[in-house]
Parts: C-alpha cells; sequence; structure tokens
C-alpha cells in the first residue's frame, strides 16, 4: 500500500485564478515519483473557518499532507492560527526563528516591520523548518494519521525548502517503494480507437493502466510496482507496442527521456543531417511554428493561392507536381507539400470537414497521406501541422 | 452576499502533476468576474469513492460547482457514475448524446467504437450540454444547495461549452451583481513601466486597480462598483487612455468586445479591406500561425537564408530592400519583412539578445521599428510575431 497524501495551498489569488497553483503540480510530481499515492490537492482563500475544517478533514484521511501558503506576516496569512485551531495547539513564540527573521533584515540592512514578528508563532509542538531564502519559517507536525508539512507559497522558496528539509526526512517516516512509469506516447488515433488496440491484453492486477489525452497526442501509462517481475515488464511493454503498432512516437521511462512529436522529429532529422523545406496551407505557419529551434528547417511557406477545391482536380497529384517542383528550387534533402481539399467555408465552419493531402518527397522516393480533418479551425490548423510532422517521422523511423 | 462557487477538477494526470490545472484558474476569473466568490478548487484522480464523497460534500457547502474532467470514454472516465452514486440518481441512456457523439465519428469517417456509448449514458434528470468540439457532451443538475455543471477536461472544448452554455444560464439561476470591468490591454511597455505611467493618477477607494501580466499582453483593470458615478467613471478611464498612450491596443468592457492583438489587427485589416504578404525569420511561421482565420493573410514565408549577421551590413536597409522586392512579387497591399542581427547561438542562447528589424511597406510609404529581444528561444520567437503584429496595428489605426 502506497501512503496516501494530499496537497493543500492556501491564497486568495490562487482561488481567484489570478495565479496558477504551479506548486501542486510540482509537489505532486516529487511525491509520485518517491511512492506516494497523491489522492487530492485542495486550495482555498484566506478564510479562517475554511482552512480549519480542511486540515481537520486531512488529518482523518491522508498520512502527508503539503501545506504551501499562508505564513507571511500580513493579516491575511492564516495558516499558523488555523493550525492552532484546527489541533488545539496554542502558538509559541520561538525565539530561534525570531533571531532567524530579524537576520533577514538586517542582511539587507533593512529595518524589520513589527508585523514580521507573527512569522515567529509557531503551533505547540511543531518543528521548525529553517527558511534561508525567505522571512516565512516553515514547519511540521503530526496531527491525527496525517504529517503535515508547513511551507512557504512563494514556488522559490518552497523548492529550497522541500529539497533541503522534507523530502530528506521521508524516508524516516514513511515506507515509500516507488514505482516504474512507462509511458506510450502515440499520435494519430484516439483514446478509444487506442483502447480497442489493447483491450484484449491482460494486464496485471498491481500494474495501474491509464489514458491521457492532450490536444497533440495521446498518452498511455503502465504503472509498475517496484518489485514487478523486470521479465514479465518487458514482456507486457513489447505487447503493448506490437499491438499500438506505428501510433506511437516515442516511449517513456525505458531510459531515454521522450518529448513530444516535434522533439522526437528532431532527434531523427538530427540522427540522418537531412534538411527540409514545406509548403503549408491548412495549418498557416504552424508547422513552422512549432519546429522553432531546428535548424534543418531550410524554408517554409504559407500560401493562400495553392489552396484547390474544384472537384475535377485530384489534388494528390497537384500536391506531387508542387512537390517535385519545388525540389527544383530548393536545396533541402527533403520536400513536403500539403494542400487540402474543399473551399475556405469548410475551412472556417467547424460543421464541416476538409481533406488534407500531404506529400514528403525525398531522395528515396514518395510518401503521402490523406485525412479529413473536422472541427473549428484551430483544431484544424493544429492537425495539420501534426499530420504533415507524423508523417516526417514515420519516414524517419522507417515505418513507412 | 456573493453566492458560492468551487472548482472540482478529475484526472488522475492532475492530483499526479502531469498537467497543470488550468482551467481551474481560467474558470475562477470568470465566476469572479460575473460575480461569484470562489472558495474552493479541489483535484482528485480517478478514484470513485473520493469523488461520491466529494460530490456529497459540496452539495452542503457551494451555491454552484463547476466540474471538468472525467467524462471521456474510457474506464477510469467516472463523473457520471459518480454522480450517480452520490446524488442516487441512475444513468439513463440518452438517445440524442448518443446520435450526437456516433455523428462526429461520421462526420471523421471513423467507426464508432463501442466505449463510446458510455458516454452517453447522464444521470437521471441532469440536462445535457451538447458538445461540438468532442465527443463527451457535458450535463447539469442542481442537488442539495448547488447548481452542479459537468464539463469535458480538454480546455478548449471546457471554454467553448462553458461560453455558449453556461455562462448565458447564469444570470438566470444567481443573483449576481458583478462590477463594472474595464480592461486596458497593453503591447510593448512591462508592468512596472505601464505602473509608473498611471501612478499619478487618483483612484477612488472603491475602485479596484490590478495588473495582468501575461505571455502576449499585459492588461491593467479597473473593477467599479455597480452603482459608480457614470461621469466620474468615464474621466478616470480617459484619463488611463491619455497615460497610457498607444500602447493599449484594446479597451474591454466599454461595449465592443476586445480581443488579443490579432483579433484587433484582423477588425483593422478587414475594415480597410487590406491585405498582407509576409517575410518572417525570428517568428519562424508563427506570425503567420497566429492570423489562421485572416484571408487577408495572401501568403508568408519563413526563410533561414534571409538570416544577416555580418557586423557591417545595415540589416534595416536590407529589410527595405527586400520589402520593395518582394512587393513586386505579390498583388498583396501591404508587404512586411522581419529581419534580425545575430548570429544562431544568439537566438538560440536565453543569455543573449538579438536585434529584430521589422519593415512595413505599404501604399502610402514605409515604416519601421526595430527592437532587442531577450530570453529563451521561444520567446524571441513570440515576442518577433507580437512585435510585427503591433506595427502593422499602429500603421492602421493611424497611430504611426
Amino acid at each position: 500500500m502506497r501512503p496516501l497524501l494530499e496537497i493543500f495551498s492556501q491564497g486568495e489569488e490562487l482561488v481567484t485564478g489570478q495565479i496558477m497553483d504551479t506548486n501542486a503540480a510540482w509537489l505532486s510530481q516529487q511525491a509520485v515519483a518517491k511512492g506516494f499515492t497523491v489522492t487530492r490537492h485542495t486550495a482555498v482563500g484566506d478564510n479562517l473557518s475554511e482552512l480549519v475544517s480542511l486540515l481537520e478533514a486531512i488529518a482523518q484521511r491522508a498520512d502527508c499532507c503539503i501545506c504551501t501558503g499562508g505564513l507571511g506576516p500580513t493579516s491575511d496569512d492564516l495558516t499558523a492560527l488555523a493550525v492552532a485551531k484546527a489541533f488545539n495547539r496554542p502558538l509559541i513564540f520561538d525565539a530561534e526563528a525570531y533571531e532567524q527573521i530579524a537576520r533577514f533584515f538586517a542582511n539587507r540592512q533593512r529595518t524589520m516591520p513589527d508585523s514580521n514578528r507573527k512569522q515567529a508563532l509557531l503551533p505547540q509542538g511543531a518543528e521548525r523548518i529553517d527558511n534561508h531564502w525567505g522571512t516565512a519559517p516553515g514547519f511540521s507536525l503530526q496531527h491525527g494519521r496525517c504529517w503535515f508539512v508547513f511551507l512557504p507559497g512563494v514556488p522559490m522558496e518552497m523548492k529550497h525548502l522541500f529539497h533541503e528539509q522534507v523530502l530528506p526526512s521521508w524516508p524516516q517516516r514513511f515506507a515509500l517503494k516507488p514505482g516504474i512509469l512507462i509511458t506510450f506516447k502515440t499520435f494519430g488515433a484516439g483514446e478509444s480507437a487506442l483502447q480497442e488496440l489493447i483491450n484484449t491484453i491482460e494486464v496485471p492486477a498491481s500494474v495501474q493502466l491509464g489514458f491521457r489525452a492532450g490536444t497533440d497526442d495521446v498518452h498511455i501509462k503502465l504503472l509498475f510496482p517496484t518489485d514487478f517481475p523486470q521479465q514479465e515488464m518487458t514482456a507486457l511493454i513489447r505487447d503493448f507496442s506490437e499491438r499500438l503498432g506505428d501510433v506511437v512516437f516515442a516511449i517513456d521511462g525505458l531510459g531515454d527521456s521522450a518529448g513530444d512529436l516535434v522533439f522526437e522529429v528532431d532527434k531523427l532529422m538530427l540522427a540522418r543531417q537531412a534538411t527540409l523545406a514545406v509548403i503549408e496551407t491548412v495549418s498557416h505557419g504552424l508547422l513552422a511554428a512549432k519546429c522553432i529551434g531546428c535548424d534543418w528547417l531550410l524554408s517554409a511557406s504559407y500560401q493562400q493561392s495553392s489552396i484547390k477545391s474544384e472537384a475535377d482536380i485530384d489534388v494528390m497529384v497537384v500536391a506531387e507536381a508542387m512537390a517535385y517542383e519545388h525540389k527544383k528550387s530548393t536545396a533541402a534533402d527533403h520536400v513536403l507539400v500539403q494542400l487540402y481539399a474543399g473551399d475556405k467555408e469548410c475551412l472556417h465552419n467547424k460543421e464541416k470537414t476538409i481533406a488534407i493531402y500531404i506529400v514528403l518527397l525525398t531522395a528515396t522516393g514518395l510518401h503521402k497521406v490523406s485525412h479529413l480533418i473536422a472541427g473549428p479551425i484551430g483544431r484544424k490548423q493544429n492537425q495539420a501541422a501534426l499530420l504533415s510532422l507524423d508523417l516526417l517521422r514515420r519516414y524517419l523511423s522507417a515505418k513507412l
């Protein structure tokens, strides 16, 4: 059983959406990697009774809780007070904490405002977490089944205190067995189509299977327990790879870190020392934009005039001709041409579909695909860019 | 008393920190602007009992709850099931929802997998929220004191459903007294520079002044109470406009809805019925990509070869020559050319700065600007695209 961990963030600016809670995601990654199951994130504003009831609830249901924010000097910083109320531990003046805060100001040749004295008041029995990066010391304490850690909300301070004083104490407090996470990154099939591909594979009960659909790709995740037999794991990963086939553009967790589709195309292009020239239509510059920093992209042009929509023209033939023509005027090794059938109205109308034709002309031959793309224009744009890059990816990884 | 709203996000990828909960912050901003008090954000993983207990708790303490995620076709998408359990409403097959999902696949000429049938199962008595952007329909229902709205977790789909079907229903369900929010959208000056421009203006205590610095622009917000005297408000807005000058590209809240910089350029180009051709370098296709849907952009080309870095070349003179040359070969009314000085290493290195030169050639003359851009390559790319569009914006709005 992995111990359960919750993240608790305090701040009016979080619940009103003025800032994003980057701390919660960051802390969760650390906790999952070390073997916790993260069950919940909660963010509340500067409201004492909300804070108190939340602390009481967490003390009942989690083994560890990392709390960020609310340790500042102002009247809306309520965390220590809420802990005192929730767990019936009066606030005690901590002389050493006060000394550290005073030193922080003295080092900067600034006068310490009276309000900062408040930050030296810690709940009775709490263990202080020294903060050399700001004025607010953190603290930790056990209540109910839960070990609570309170850290400042400023990300830089939070991360330093976490690395220096929280992370090293975890192994002594919890029996942690970090799992092994394998992620199949796929493009070209929806979540449900992927599920169909793998639904005859028997996944052992101890292995957690998960899906994550993003705008650009779909991830299939397998989380193995630490002590899962290596051979069985290898066999299962091979099964998944075989069933999923060439929609998988990268597998993360096997050693090399895997990136997104552009990252993988970049690796392959660099390995081959190849260059590319592009003519794009539907993707409207986005293909090139996604390849920022990729010096193998020699040129890309967006042309409105290259759009053909008359029914009696074979768009693929036009695209092929354009690719051969463009090859003459460019020094690039590969030429990629993207056209579509359907008039402008189809492109703009989210109810309508367009047919996209992509041609990749390489030294060894011509590769082509066509797809239907539906949805709002922004989605059509993005899919067109990704489908074009994916054709290149499959050629480069010799899957064509 | 402002009604209380909570945000509830479902997804293993959120609690494990693999993705950031951008939906929660975005939805909170919308809710606060409309007159809600947002009390809490909660994210939980794919765990039925956690979901059920959370739904039960929220039904007791909030007036409105927006839930995102967990509506997909796979076995770890548990939201509808959790609602059924928590609120004792069996799942009912919704034929119209099924029809829509089937149509989604038919439009793409794909076979609908069996697993998608699940998405047409809605809790008894729930009102369906049609989704034209993906397969998962949303739904809403009242339980306890709380009106629950369930939306898909994919941000693009969520935002569309929210704008089209949630936002319009709020005024009928809640007594909301939003203040009057005026937003000055600016480009070209940092937060502190903007603050300096306006710091001698006296803002009445009842008016809330705020800043929001985004990747693409900086917003200055004035939130007036509903009953603030109209004349005073007009005078204050005029003061702000005058002090801020031409860094303001749009003012939101005065009637016409204002968009981002591209939206404003689009309006101006359409009003003038003008067309544009672009040569871009640093922005690497992103200028064109941002203009998706803008038919006045006739062509855009990204050229690596157009980068000049030798110290003895006047880059602006080269850009001007290229603009005149390009004008000959295009039918566009305006030509925009973007070049930069500094070698490739400067472009890639986040510690180094490049100088960008932008020329806009119109029927009435030549306009040019140059800027230094620093930061990671992605920031340089984005700034280059925005600076180019902003030159066009200032020309079109006759501020040049």
